[in-house]
């Protein structure tokens, strides 16, 4: 072999040098920050909305649950995946959102597939706001369903879609909370416009739960639509609940449906006892001090207020996200970066990752932010703004 | 309103009533039964090959995780979600497997959608193995490439599919031990048949890893293709390794490719710090006793000659699995539910969820069976087979 000649099997994947280089000129490079235990980053990047992922109890609960269940569920949920923890689990979340039942997957992404795939098939219409979550596209992808994407939150569009549906069946499917600019998804009118043409509703809730609603009930509960026979809810258990998973919720027959026929749920190990552990010690947290759910809305609000005040154009919270506007991609990049140097770790979302063309930092409130906590990030992302 | 009318909303998901009573006349409903932590069934059912899923190193390394890293990632890998567990976690699997790299996710499933979809496309043809996992079929479906899908373990098929592609790239996508029956692919020449044809090769290792190949690097490893630059492996750290999540291994342009371009990873909660630092363990463990491997498959050998000695028909592993055929699909789920109530628990796989029709016993071997359980578990199988 001719040392300097071509690595044999070089060429297969030489391709992804090309993608690589276009993405880097156009400035789309991504890399991973590794976090450490100590980091004093003052996070206004994550989904820990009731900070309750570094919570004791819940972290006692995640440690006892891995001594006494396992590290793993050791199987599918139908085999050895299933122990009493996820039927506790299924069983609270059920009674706290108000649905029959409830069925507890790996990720809130595996739960958004299993709803999406296993409720419609190729003789039903999918209708979809145009800014749903990746994971119900991707369902909406392996579904074999006629979809028909609307406009983002446009109810008119929704209800002409359902009207002149070629299908017998239809599901309407959103998110709740859109997770760029944290708006809200019309989900009453949404749920009118489906009953009148026969359609189910199927709504992400994945940004709601723990922060909407009463007592952190979410936003399908806040619209008096958890027990409705024909709203189906799909939550995740990684972000307001501090752990990892996901859980459909809804009629008894949807999840018993589920359970026999969704791919993601059949065909993947269950849910790890001890994340199934601090999902349930997070619940009972949540139960047990329902202020959180409001200091999250509190704070996304003295955010918003504050950074407002300080000239800067920023989306009015409805939920934990706070949307502040940058003049451009490359700025909105260079200011994120500049906070993180001062100590303030926010979020940077730019083309092609936002439905619009518009550059922004996302930030997001949590329960336990203090006082002196909002001052330093007013301060530090009035600070460092790029000037006009 | 009438109440004896119906009630509204009711009739949008009513087809889900019909569709349960089908199954359930075609003999095809399933249920869950959850475990309990005191269960004294024979476990003959679960993926935890290796017994480490209840190990005290690695229940005491997921506590102590969940309490040091809290128990969430709190994001996306590429946001919040990646901790230096993950990080270190990506090394040691890389480094023991013989890659350049390692990206972990928060399951196989969302490992293997992510490697098929980020790693073909529309300008890409895919051919498969006829008997793959769910998770590759559905990642290849929604991979937007020509996938034609060849017989089962048929290199020959491979070849001819390869050779005529009509596009530029290919993949060839595999299982390298296949669920149902624990057979293995011909990797190698599976391997010499992408290499001739310019294709790379995409191995889903994960019955593999921590069962074959020196001290349990896995088939890929066996097969000398570890570090190749045209294969890419995926493994679960859910079966062997005791946990929960996935990862996805081989050259470092591969892992930089799917950080910044697989959407099963982008947007997805990072698996939860336990469970990363639970994989890490049972990783560490292995390396410390390489012989658990070699125990798996020799248990399994166990099995099936007693088994075959008893009469019974029954593969020859080649892996954890050992599968005992059953004269009918009543009679398999017979057999296993006596099996049960006679304290052993072993799989019943019957069709539609066998690629061929036939309806088998699947039992699972681990490192940790004594020779009272492989007893037992022998003398129970055997007392309770269907009288031919
Ligand atoms: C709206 C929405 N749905 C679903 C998900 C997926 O949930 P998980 O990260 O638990 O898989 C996310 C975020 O990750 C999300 O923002
Ligand atoms: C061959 C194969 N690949 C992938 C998976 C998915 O892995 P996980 O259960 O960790 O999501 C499984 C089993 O669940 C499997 O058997």
């Amino acid at each position: 072999m001719n040392p300097d000649g071509p690595i044999p099997g070089e060429q297969a994947l030489s391709w992804l040098d090309a993608h690589a280089e276009d993405r880097k000129r156009a400035g789309l490079s991504r890399q991973l920050r590794p976090r450490r235990p100590d980091s004093d980053l003052l996070d206004l990047a994550g989904n820990d909305y009731l900070g309750l992922a570094r919570d004791k109890r819940v972290g006692g609960a995640a440690a006892a649950a891995a001594l006494r269940w396992g590290t793993g569920s050791t199987g599918s949920r139908l085999v050895t995946g299933s122990t009493e923890l996820h039927s506790e689990l299924e069983f609270e979340l059920a009674r706290f959102c108000g649905t029959q039942a409830a069925l507890v997957f790996s990720s809130g992404f595996t739960a958004n597939l299993a709803a999406v795939t296993a409720l419609t098939g190729k003789n039903c219409s999918i209708v979809t706001d145009a800014n749903i979550h990746a994971s119900l596209i991707d369902g909406c992808r392996l579904s074999h369903a006629q979809v028909a994407v609307v406009g983002h939150c446009d109810v008119a569009a929704a209800t002409r879609a359902l009207a002149t549906k070629q299908t017998e069946r239809a599901v309407y499917v959103t998110d709740s909370v859109f997770s760029v600019d944290g708006d809200l998804a019309p989900l009453a009118e949404l749920a009118g416009a489906c009953r009148e043409h026969g359609a189910a509703l199927l709504v992400d809730d994945a940004h709601g739960l723990g922060v909407l609603g009463e007592g952190g009930r979410g936003a399908v509960h806040a619209a008096g639509l958890a027990g409705a026979p024909d709203v189906v809810t799909t939550v995740t258990l990684s972000k307001a609940l501090g752990s990892q998973g996901g859980a459909v919720l809804g009629p008894r027959k949807v999840i018993r449906h589920l359970v026999e026929n969704a791919r993601s749920f059949i065909f993947d190990t269950g849910l790890a006892p001890g994340s199934a552990a601090a999902a349930l010690s997070a619940l009972t947290t949540l139960k047990d001090e329902p202020e959180r759910a409001e200091r999250v809305l509190t704070n996304a609000m003295t955010l918003a207020v504050r950074l407002r005040e300080a000239g800067l154009t920023v989306s009015d919270p409805a939920s934990a996200v706070v949307s502040v506007r940058a003049p451009s991609a490359d700025a909105a990049l260079r200011w994120s970066e500049d906070c993180r140097a001062a100590g303030v770790w926010v979020g940077c979302f730019r083309p092609p990752s936002v439905p619009d063309s518009v550059s922004r930092l996302r930030l997001t409130a949590r329960a336990d932010l203090t006082e002196p906590e909002l001052e330093r990030a007013v301060d530090v992302i009035t600070r460092t703004a790029p000037k006009p």
